[in-house]
C-alpha cells in the first residue's frame, strides 16, 4: 500500500447561506484546492454528502459536481455514511491512491441544508426509518436518550454537558469560518431553550449550508504540489448497530472505539500520542462519549473534562479547537472533511488563534446517526 | 496493485417484490453470497444505493444493512451514482481489496422502488435539477431526445430500436430472476402504448425492487472460496456533462467510451476480445448508443446491430444475455451488480440457456443518468 498525503485544502465559510447552490458551494471549496495545489488536472473526485436528494432534490452529485468546475470526464463518486459521508469521501479516496490506481484525488463534502426542506426530517433518515423514525423520533430525541442514559449510569451533569458547548464556542471564536463565532456563558447555555430535554438550543449543532475539500496524492510525489505535506498515518471505519435500542449501552459508542482502535493499530500509535483531536460534537453529550471511546480521556473523567480544561486550548489534549460542529457548524456531509482540514491546519502550524503549539499528530473522528458509523483518521506533520 | 477476483455470487429476483423491504432484499443477496463463499466474517461492504432517501426515507444504508446481516462492527460505505451505483461499488471494494487494506470485501446494490414513492420523480433527482428537471423534463423525456437525435444523425428507426427490446426479452425468457421473463414480437413493441414519443413502453426498462452481491478478495486466496475465482481485469470510470444539452452530441455517449477506453487500458485488451457483455439499456436507444461508444460494434453498425442478429445470444457478440435492464429489471442501485453477476456466471459456464460457449472475456457497463457517469468493468475466466 503506497503512503498517502494531503497537500492542500479548501473550505467555504460554514452558515446560512441562502446566496449560494449546493453546486456552488462545492465549486467554491474544490478550485481553492485546486489552486492551492497549482494542479492542472484530477484523476478522480470523491463527494461526501448525505442527502442531496431529500435537501434538495438533487442526487447523483458526482458527475454534476465534476462538471461544475470543469472537469466533466474525471471519476466522480458520491459515498454517503449520514453525518459521517465527509471522513468516509476522505477514506474511499485515500484507498484509491493507496492502491496505486489513482496520483491526484479530490475528498470533497458539501451539503446545502437551508433550502426549504425540513431538515429534522431530512436528518431523520440517518436513523432507523421502521424501528425509529416510524414512530416519531428524531436526533434530538435520541441524543436526549443518550444523555438521560449517560447521566443516570455516570453521573453526568447538564453543567457537564454544557461546559461543552461553552468551551467549543470559545475555540469557535477564533475560527473565521465558524457559522457562530461568538462566546457563551455557563448560565447562557444552562438557560437557552429547551429542545429534548436535558438537551437544549445551546448543546446543539446548528442546521448549515458549506463545502470543504482536500487534495491526496502518494506521499512520495506531495513535494510537488506543498512545502508541507501532512500524511494520513491510519484510517479506521466501523458500525454499530443502526437502532439506539439495539445496543448493549446507550451511553458507550462502541463504534467510535472500534473505528478508533483501528486507526490506531494501522498508525502504529496510542491515544495518548494525540496533540489535537477534531470530534463529532453534533450534541454536546456526543462530544462527552466520544473523547471516551477514542481513548483520549480515562474511562470515568470524559464527563468532566470540559470543565476542567482539559480539551481546552492550552489544556492536556486539546479537541475541537475549530469551534466544533457546535460553533462551527455542521453541514452534514462536509463535516468530516472540515474537520481532516482543522487537523490538517494545526499540524502545519496554521491554525492562528487556535494553534496547538507543536502538534505533531492529530486525530479526526466523524460519526453517522446515534453513532451507527464512525470513521477516524490520524494525520502527522511530516 | 493487487489482482483482485470475484469469489461468489448472490441477488434476489427481480420484480414489484411488496412483501419485502429494502432491508429484506439486501439481506437476502447478501446472505447467499456469505453461505456460498462459507466465510464466517467480512472485512468491509459497499452498498449502492440510488436514493433509499427519496425512495423509502432511509439513508445511512452502510451501518443499517451490516446490522441487518448480524455484521454490525463491520465498515460499511453507502456509494450513490444513480443508475450507476451497483457498478461504483464494485469498483470502490475493488480499490480496497487491491490497496491491500483489506481481504473480504462485499460489493452490493439494492434498490426499493416500488413502495410508494413516485419514481419517476425519484428517478429525476439524477438529471441536473437547476437546468433539466426544474423546467419539468424526466429521464423518458431525455433519452426521448436522445432518440430523436440518433434518428436524425444516423437513420435510426423505431423498428431497430424495437429489435433491441424484442432481443433481450428472449434473452431474458430464459432468466429466471428476470422481472418480465416473456418473449414479445417486433409488432408488440412497435404498438404498445407511447410514454414519450418515439419511445413506447416496451423500449422502457420498468420499475423495480431488488439486490445483488459479490463478494470479493485477492486473487491469490481466491481459491480457498471457489474452485472458479472470476478475476477483474480492469475497471474503467469516467462523467460527462450532466445536462444532456451541455454536450457536444447528445447522441454519443462520451462517459461510456472514456469509461471503457480506461477499463481496455487497464486490462490489456481491446473491444474485439470481449466474448459477452451486459449493457446500460435503461432505454432501447441506450443500448444502440452504448455499444458503438463501447467498441462493441462498429460504427454506424449499432443501430441495426440487434435486427441483425449480432448482439443475440450465438451472435458475434452477444449483448445483455440476462435480459438486461428492459427485462431482467431494473432496481437501479442492484443493477450494475447484476450486470456483474451475469459475467460471473457466464465466465463461470453457469449461465444455462443463456450460456456463451467458451467466453473468455466479459465487460459490464452501468450507466448513471442521460450518461453523465459510466463505469466499466472488465472481467476474466481464471
Amino acid at each position: 500500500m503506497r503512503e498517502v498525503a494531503i497537500v492542500a485544502a479548501g473550505m467555504t465559510p460554514f452558515g446560512e447561506l441562502w446566496d449560494m447552490s449546493l453546486r456552488r458551494l462545492f465549486a467554491e471549496a474544490a478550485l481553492e484546492v485546486v489552486k492551492k495545489a497549482g494542479v492542472d488536472h484530477l484523476d478522480s473526485i470523491y463527494v461526501g454528502n448525505m442527502s442531496g436528494g431529500c435537501f434538495v432534490g438533487q442526487e447523483h452529485l458526482g458527475p454534476l459536481m465534476a462538471d461544475q468546475i470543469g472537469m466533466a470526464g474525471v471519476p466522480s463518486t458520491r459515498v454517503e455514511s449520514a453525518c459521517a459521508s465527509g471522513g468516509i469521501a476522505l477514506r474511499t479516496a485515500f484507498f484509491e491512491v493507496a492502491s496505486g490506481a489513482s496520483d491526484l484525488v479530490l475528498a470533497s463534502g458539501v451539503e446545502k441544508m437551508n433550502d426549504g426542506a425540513d431538515a429534522t426530517n431530512v436528518l431523520a433518515t440517518a436513523a432507523d426509518q421502521e424501528l425509529e423514525v416510524y414512530h416519531g423520533i428524531t436526533f434530538p430525541g435520541l441524543y436526549a436518550m443518550i444523555a438521560r442514559a449517560h447521566m443516570a449510569a455516570h453521573g453526568t451533569t447538564e453543567e457537564d454537558m454544557s461546559w461543552v458547548s461553552v468551551k467549543n464556542h470559545r475555540h469557535g471564536a477564533l475560527n473565521p469560518k465558524a457559522q457562530f463565532p461568538l462566546e457563551f456563558t455557563l448560565e447562557q447555555v444552562m438557560n437557552s431553550t429547551p429542545v429534548a430535554e436535558p438537551l437544549r438550543l445551546l448543546h446543539c449543532s446548528p442546521v448549515s449550508d458549506g463545502a470543504a475539500a482536500v487534495l491526496l496524492c502518494p506521499l512520495d510525489q506531495a513535494k510537488k504540489y506543498t512545502d508541507q505535506p501532512i500524511k494520513i498515518l491510519g484510517t479506521g471505519q466501523a458500525t454499530s448497530a443502526m437502532a439506539l435500542a439495539d445496543r448493549k449501552d446507550p451511553t458507550f459508542l462502541d463504534s467510535v472505539q472500534l473505528s478508533a482502535e483501528r486507526a490506531y493499530t494501522m498508525a502504529g500509535v496510542r491515544p495518548g500520542d494525540i496533540d489535537v483531536a477534531e470530534v463529532h460534537d453534533c450534541f454536546a453529550i456526543a462530544e462527552i462519549c466520544c473523547i471516551e471511546a477514542l481513548g483520549l480521556i480515562e474511562k470515568g473523567q470524559a464527563a468532566g473534562a470540559a470543565a476542567a480544561g482539559l480539551t481546552a486550548l492550552g489544556g492536556r489534549i486539546p479537541v475541537n479547537t475549530s469551534g466544533g460542529l457546535k460553533s462551527k457548524g455542521h453541514p452534514v456531509g462536509a463535516t468530516g472533511i472540515a474537520q481532516a482540514i482543522e487537523i490538517f491546519e494545526q499540524l502545519r502550524g496554521e491554525a492562528g488563534k487556535r494553534q496547538v503549539q507543536g502538534a505533531r499528530l492529530g486525530l479526526a473522528q466523524n460519526m453517522g446517526g446515534s453513532g451507527a458509523s464512525s470513521v477516524v483518521h490520524i494525520l502527522e506533520r511530516t
